[in-house]
């Protein structure tokens, strides 16, 4: 049909030049907070997708993992094979098995005293703090402390916060936002178990 | 305040409950087919991220990128270092920049039989069709015909289909699907240009 391949040429002509237009008003370089919010799955993996292009670049990336268990052992391996990356794992489980608030408290200082001193360096070109949200949605940290921080970083830095439930005050502080939205899960809707490589 | 941290604990009591109830119903292990769709960003990253852990699990994963350049070449290396991943990449470049509808179909036939015959291959434990959704969204393969070759598939096989606008009907048959939904984009509101590490 040769009046739909015109057409099919026409849309993909004018995308591009869209595109094109679009590519050459952005011309300004600065370091981005990015945020990975929502309920459904891939927050964490779309951060870590960036953090790995960031070492194969040969750029510094650092991780503060706020809560133990939340990033996948083969995940973690892998990070800690290049030199380029630095991997801290803070918090001792998920704060549903912890007990004890007044620990878990002590456990986000923690990790966000190691993000401060990592932040604040010079060293780094990205900086993952997966499950951030969490922290702060627990308020086992004061979200203040936090956005005065960031705001205060490195001007090339890019930072990356995971995490369900992030504050509004941070998505209005943030550069790229995506919300990972549930539509279906077979756990809840199908009775199937965790499988490797799928859930951890 | 003591009170506080009673129904903090009494809270995550609950939710421990609640999650140890949940796992305990789910006994069915199956191949899940997985969508992630939208117009945020993460689609191919977050299952790269699951592709990831079958091989870190020594399992077998294979992957069509139906359109090339979706993947990010750091990500595309990591991958290639790997004995038990096959990558294969298809296509010429998005198809914006194909000035040709017949040459795109052709170039997606070309990647949907290479997919074909993984999938009935027995090989594989995942499979990653990515971008897949924009080619069935263009109508460069018949939706029926990769339906009904998804659902025929060996039984433990887990499939990923990325791409924004996947089809309702492979929603409609998919186990687990994400929307990646775009909040803020620094492109399109800042005119901030791609960036080491985050776009490319």
């Amino acid at each position: 049909m040769k009046t739909d391949a015109d057409a099919h040429q026409r849309m993909v002509e004018k995308r591009k030049a869209g595109f094109e237009k679009k590519k050459a008003a952005a011309t300004k370089e600065k370091g981005l907070l990015i945020v990975h919010t929502g309920t459904g799955k891939g927050k964490s993996s779309a951060a870590f997708g960036m953090g790995l292009r960031i070492v194969g670049h040969g750029m510094q990336l650092g991780v503060v993992q706020f809560i133990k268990g939340a990033l996948h052992t083969a995940e973690r391996d892998l990070f800690s094979r290049f030199d380029n990356c630095r991997f801290l794992t803070m918090g001792e489980g998920y704060t549903w098995n912890t007990q004890n608030r007044e620990a878990d408290i002590a456990t986000a200082r923690q990790g966000w005293e190691a993000a401060l001193e990592m932040l604040n360096s010079g060293d780094y070109d990205m900086l993952i703090l997966d499950e951030l949200n969490i922290v702060l949605k627990y308020d086992y940290l004061p979200l203040d402390e936090v956005l005065a921080a960031l705001a205060a970083r490195p001007a090339n830095l890019h930072v990356v916060i995971t995490g369900r439930h992030a504050p509004q005050a941070l998505i209005d502080a943030a550069d790229l936002v995506t919300e990972m939205k549930l539509v279906k899960h077979p756990y809840r809707e199908q009775g199937i178990k965790a499988q490797a490589g799928v859930e951890f």
